[in-house]
């Protein structure tokens, strides 16, 4: 990791300019500090302030040091640390020197990221969840294509062997993912939020079975249908850019990959009235999303400014939300946080190789925000505070489930 | 599968002599039984009452015959199915002709096992929990050595291969439980729950621990002592019959093999806290508990005359109970629901072998009772209205966790 900010702060930059001018801290500015301290313990994270004053919320090495370059950070971050830790950050208000993903870590570990109040939560219509969705996925292809894999898979991905590169992960992830739903030649399949339809088009490939893939973002379907054309595969892979409730037909496996966090607690229960609706008596699915181990709502910033209306929910909100709802069996439940702290790495290894090309482009505040995001996510997984879920499922009393998972390791997939 | 009654009703036995001397049905007791048959529906079932009357809840062809052999059965029936269908087996007024099993599940899917009222639940004291206990497992050791395996598991096998004996697949399982819960030499475990200590003697025997295994069934204590002593384990295996909230130490793992069903949801908060307190930071544990997909009580009549204050939770009541409490992180649950079916299929085969012995002994309401236990459960199983789930856990951000699952199958343990 690196020990110096990937964004400069050299002496010449206009924020040193600005700090030359600030005042030093006074008292009250050192009693403010000292409470963030407190509350940041036992984190191993430095402070300083803008005229330089230090103080540690750990007598142990720190991590890195978290540096309020002029009084507002440290006013704004005392009251709301969850929101404006962000938004001083992205400002350049905030720098953070050291270990940035360890920094985080560690805050993140002491609680900070937690939101103190409880905020609105954006509603989840069909016509806003379409709105929501495109604020974050609309940003433009060209965007992801500078740090996602090849394929453009925006999920967590399944690093077997562990030093697997992403792509190798990507690809193993999407193996993984349809040999836990059981899909073999000719079925159909229905995928709820398929993204840049990397799953889509790997199942009607690998495992000859057509799809009907769905989406809001119309950038992504665009390119989706793009990429079926080219390859030869639109007979057998349909992209619509419709809602989950859209969803028409009958299936036999019901597969959505990272889109339950979009959902909305309020809509669980009509989604699974929707895979009751779709699934064939022996059919099956998957649900892979990121979650909880207690209920607690998205950091606030991340809400804010990268996710609006997104909510990481608790495995017990999906069992009893969804399954219960659509009469569905939870018959395999795996918890992938590790796997999900490397893909955020791998994505933040090149966002940062890409990040003067991206600054150029979008703005040197855009270029925080997202650098803060990825680095931010793979703290969140590596910290505990969020988990990578994946729930295989078939209706309830269905007998036709795998006898054992031994063939989801075999060298052939099946056993 | 038998297509006679087990229990004989041959025309010389005493409740067939009953038989002769019962009035024809009359108007109303085939329009209470339409009534029932309707409920039934589309249940393969077809129902006779004691004067030869018929009818059929399905047109397919029915997988067994619910006789009603007075009319006091086909009353009591129809008021409090749930609870009376029990009763009346259990006192030869009902008898089930053909595929009981098949009958049961037929039923089961029907709806007929689903309490209609909500009954008072027993307490879960530690005493009341000690009362509730004994009256099931203080039964008598040579009574359930007649059909379990020869080491006494009373839980969930898995039957890896499919076509394993009984003994083999309940040595699967303890193999299985000990790779989920990541034991190796020189780790201190603690098992809450351990009916006549096969588990523990087997996780110090093959796996080099020791154990601290409690259990509040006083008959099941003395015998796993003694298998403690004569196998000399005594110096590693403690038994202690205590209630799980007496456990004290700190352990590497925590194992709990058939207990929670009797905890209560009450006190699943307490449970969490008692693992919080005892496991270390790098600890880790499993839970193995039959549950529901639904929250639902359990069949009333199991509830009154076999398991006294059991109720099979779902696993979001685990989850939001015990994890969340003792803020704990789920890694991996299973659903060996067939493995069930299959167990109990064994155990009630090994039970039928053993029919004349368990009648002269204990008498035939209780030879029916267990019987009728025995195949509702294998039923329930089959029909999916019970589960059996293994939830891994760890504590949240513990990131000493296996990397993969793969593991698990392998021929080693070791990947």
């Amino acid at each position: 990791m690196s020990t110096r900010p990937v964004f400069g702060t050299s002496p010449a930059g206009s924020v040193e300019a600005r700090d030359a001018i600030r005042s030093r801290a006074g008292v009250f500015d050192r009693w403010l500090l000292g409470r963030v301290v407190r509350r940041f313990r036992p984190a191993r994270v430095r402070f300083r302030l803008w005229d330089g004053t230090e103080m540690s919320s750990s007598d142990a090495a720190p991590a890195g040091t978290i540096v309020f370059r002029e009084r507002r950070a440290l006013l704004d971050f005392a009251r709301d640390p969850d929101l404006q830790f962000g938004e001083g950050y992205t400002a350049g208000r905030i720098e953070v020197n050291g270990d940035f993903v360890g920094v985080l870590e560690e805050g993140i570990r002491a609680g900070f990221a937690r939101p103190i109040r409880t905020r609105r939560t954006r509603p989840h219509s069909t016509r806003s969840s379409r709105v929501n969705a495109r604020r974050h996925y609309d940003v433009g292809n060209d965007f992801y294509a500078l740090w996602l894999d090849r394929e453009m898979l925006y999920t967590c991905a399944y690093f077997d062997p562990p030093d697997a590169t992403l792509e190798e992960a990507q690809r193993a992830k999407m193996e993984y993912v349809c040999r836990k739903a059981g899909l073999s030649p000719g079925m159909a399949v229905v995928e709820a939020g398929c993204g840049w339809g990397a799953l889509a088009l790997f199942m009607a490939r690998h495992y000859g079975v057509t799809v009907k893939a769905y989406n809001v973002s119309a950038e992504q379907t665009l390119w989706a249908r793009r990429r079926a054309q080219e390859e030869g595969l639109a007979d057998r892979v349909e992209f619509l850019e419709e809602d989950y409730r859209a969803i028409r037909g009958t299936f036999d496996a019901f597969i959505s990959v990272g889109m339950l966090e979009h959902v909305g607690r309020e809509n669980y229960s009509v989604l699974g009235e929707v895979i009751a609706r779709c699934l064939t008596p022996q059919g099956r699915g998957l649900l892979h999303f990121i979650g909880r181990d207690r209920p607690e709502p998205l950091n606030s910033w991340m809400e804010r400014r990268i996710f609006p209306g997104a909510y990481p929910p608790t495995l017990a909100d999906v069992l009893e939300g969804v399954l219960e709802a659509g009469r569905l069996s939870a018959i395999d439940v795996e918890n992938l946080r590790l796997h999900y702290a490397k893909t955020a790495r791998a994505w933040r290894t090149r966002f940062e190789a890409a990040l003067a090309s991206v600054t150029a482009r979008f703005g040197e505040s855009f270029a925080r925000a997202w650098h803060l995001y990825l680095a931010g996510s793979e703290a969140a997984f590596a910290a505990g505070s969020l988990q990578l879920f994946q729930i295989a499922f078939a209706r309830s009393g269905m007998n036709g489930v795998p006898w054992t998972r031994a063939p989801l390791y075999a060298a052939d997939g099946n056993g």
